[in-house]
């Protein structure tokens, strides 16, 4: 299997014939998968065949689909029903210059891409009602209040981002919102008591963008049946030498463990304002007790 | 429209009609959606039928399915391909068992359910590899590095989510997996360096369970265009309103902001050992800084 031929577009853009369930497992591990799957559809092929988009068309999407979007997000499961997540659809072009420079991404796609969703962790809706009721917000002191808000937000940034993709768009997560949350949250407009947590372009992708799926480590590296099992590094290896693989397509060499413990060193933390998160959620009102 | 015609077990399962976009948005908004969807597909479908279901059927969930789903969830985008996110399937009965007692469910899904898969923070693999590589992990100083791994778990467990109604499975996420960290990691034999974020209860939704589409707020209460704008308390009554219509239809009555002020006011959180999520990541070694 030519691992380039898995350069498509998803969906309505995408050309015949589709990959099959065999060959999209076989792009995401850079090798063959230990099980077929029993069972295959649509939603399958959309989830396994995302990739990250970093070349965008000039071309728009409508509101109307973005609310679309916004709903699926809206759809899936939220922590005890208590929905924390707010959302900002950027589509201004001096707001996404804005975004790009705080953001500082090596590729201009922020300048390209029509709209960016900043994910928000927002008490304000409970604050609100805690106010109205007389009561304190004291569940507020303790980090996994925090923590609920940055899973719900991964919750439902997903949905939207399968939504897209099932509507032939390609979409970007942006973790970069946080290496200076205090920018975006002026940029924004943003009150200190919301706070940012990951973007997410949604576009319609540059087909001739070479950027492929991306292979992931072995599942047996993260799968784990009933009690956890210390896993061996040669399974680190062997995805190693997968995501070399992958890389030297497009001319580029990479082992993920060397890129993956130099990003774990403080050096690159402390270049940004990452490592100010905290004193944003104290602003914002989270004890993290 | 009839709200209860929208208790569908979805996909293979459901029983024609489907539902239109227009009725599903309606389902979860409590009133008819403000936009029509220029667009739509089986992937929409799936997203905007998600429930949560509490009463299974007693029929297995056979373990290439899972694999499915878990390949679906490394799928999803990763902070800088960290991949900090593993995961435990569990089905023995005995331990299912042992996790009922630590969530304290009202209803006793845990014991039929024939697959939980709980998401955790792993940082196993990059300390692995920092140390071959003789370098240290800084980043986990800092308060960012924890949040990452909530929002990749989300992000993770999500797309597995899809992937199972997708297959025509129900879901339920367990988030009460927090209530005590400490006993799940003892129960399932984790070491302190893995943290459990959440749980997922896979498997055949039994379909005399009546819980359908639950409504969320309004769209313009989480929404937001290019910059942040408050809004009023009024789309919070329209959400009362909704809610309790959906609930009066099981002989209930719930006004969310009640309810959510309640859950924010202290008390609950330090009726469990959720209250103590910060000694866990302290000894998972996040130093939170």
């Amino acid at each position: 299997m030519q691992g380039n031929s898995l350069n498509l577009a998803n969906n309505s853009e995408r050309k015949k014939p589709m990959p099959s369930p065999e060959e999209l497992l076989a792009a995401r591990y850079g090798q063959p998968a230990t099980w077929t799957p029993p069972q295959w559809n649509e939603t399958l092929d959309v989830i396994h065949q995302h990739r990250s988009v970093r070349r965008w068309l000039d071309k728009p999407v409508d509101d109307d689909t973005i609310r679309t979007i916004i709903s699926a997000a809206q759809s899936a499961g939220t922590s005890s029903n208590k929905q924390v997540i707010s959302v900002i659809v950027v589509k201004d072009p001096e707001l996404r210059k804005g975004l790009a420079e705080i953001t500082r991404q090596m590729f201009p796609h922020l300048e390209q891409v029509p709209a960016v969703l900043i994910w928000l962790i927002d008490y304000s809706r409970i604050s609100a009602v805690a106010e109205r009721e007389g009561l304190p917000t004291g569940a507020l002191d303790y980090l996994d209040e925090a923590a609920l808000g940055f899973l719900d937000a991964g919750i439902a940034a997903q949905n939207a981002a399968i939504a897209a993709e099932s509507l032939g768009l390609g979409t970007l997560y942006l973790g970069s919102v946080r290496n200076d949350a205090e920018a975006v949250q002026k940029l924004l407009g943003l009150p200190p008591e919301i706070v940012p947590v990951v973007g997410l372009e949604i576009g319609h992708a540059d087909p001739s963008e070479p950027a492929g799926i991306k292979p992931r480590l072995p599942q047996e590296a993260i799968l784990h049946w009933d009690t956890y099992t210390e896993k061996n590094l040669e399974l680190i290896d062997s995805y190693d030498h997968a995501l070399d693989t992958y890389y030297s397509r497009y001319g580029q060499h990479q082992l993920w463990s060397k890129q993956t413990a130099h990003r774990a060193a403080s050096k690159s933390i402390t270049k940004t304002n990452r490592q100010f998160l905290r004193r944003v959620l104290e602003r914002a009102g989270f004890g993290l007790r």
